[in-house]
């Protein structure tokens, strides 16, 4: 369906506002605009209200740089958390994930991001810096393991390969996430490098 | 992904709100948000004000009930436009779907929905009496054609056999969309619903 020409600027404008959400076009926007036109007026002072909150009230952890209603984030001021262990991730919602295994007690650090040249986004855009200030100068805590757990892509490995090789020097130990087939699944169908990476990785039998 | 417990309070909020847009869920609505929040202070402020604008600023027409920036819609408010025929729709996306045809230069009138016993949708839910004011008293302008364009739903038909009864006695003509098989659809893949009605309602034949 064409859109244009719609039949007010105002929808127009918030059409196009809601289809610069990521994977939104232009039918789904519409459909959301609508929807919120015949909600109350109050809902939708509820709705906007708490998307602009989202930028005047929500912070940055100051050494994390995972979201927080707070300075310092939940996890990095929990006395219960490992504080020499720092998990580096990509976005919030690998911390969300990890978490959600709950069989990581340490601390994180968000990249907000992976190095990559194609979209223009170096090392310092991401919060490298502060990461590697953070392994080097032992600022809040000494750090005495660093888990790279980027995404297995160019851009991953790259980024890991340069946060590895700035900690040269360091009596930091590095590691990364075990790879491998998962739980539950059928050898017959992992795909190749996975099932290689299983293999080339194999761990003692716990008898 | 579990999003129990997000990190924070703020996130949690825009998350629900968000979630709360048709067909979005809690795992999109997490997107949506990180996105707003990793935007500018200005961006996410456009973002919030043309969502609200949809309620403070945006108007229903007065005769058609369609959705304008004015108390009047273009269409309603157009001298081209051929007053006497007025096609009745569900919603302002089939004014749109009509408009972009480029078929039809009467006028509408928006329901704003169809009668729906199952979700609570009554004839007073519904611009159905100013409708059938409409015809009856010919304001703003007298109607000789009402084309009754609402979904083939047991909903739709309902809604069009009850407005073709309240109008038994007045001379207004009552007409439907054709309905059949589509421009370029293969007989053999048509259903046969579709194609019992194409053949039902057969057209000579344009030498």
């Amino acid at each position: 369906m064409n859109l244009n020409p719609l039949p007010s600027v105002i929808l127009e404008d918030a059409v196009r506002q809601l289809s610069r959400l990521p994977g939104v076009g232009s039918r789904s926007a519409l459909r959301y605009a609508l929807h919120l036109q015949r909600c109350s007026e109050a809902e939708v002072r509820d709705f906007a209200d708490a998307v602009l909150r989202l930028k005047t009230h929500l912070h940055e952890c100051r050494h994390c740089h995972n979201i927080s209603d707070t300075e310092v984030c939940p996890v990095c001021s929990s006395p219960k958390r490992q504080r020499n262990i720092v998990c580096v991730v990509e976005n919030i919602q690998e911390v969300m994930a990890i978490e959600n295994t709950r069989q990581y007690r340490g601390l994180y650090h968000v990249l907000g991001g992976v190095i990559s040249p194609v979209d223009g986004i170096g090392v310092g855009d991401l919060h490298i810096a502060s990461l590697l200030q953070r392994v080097r100068e032992g600022v809040p805590d000494p750090v005495e393991e660093v888990i790279l757990a980027l995404p297995t892509t160019m851009e991953g490995d790259t980024t890991s390969f340069y946060i590895s090789k700035q900690l040269d020097g360091t009596q930091v130990k590095i590691t990364t996430l075990a790879r491998g087939v998962a739980i539950g699944d059928n050898l017959e169908y992992a795909d190749e490098v996975t099932l290689g990476r299983s293999i080339a990785g194999r761990v003692p039998f716990n008898r």
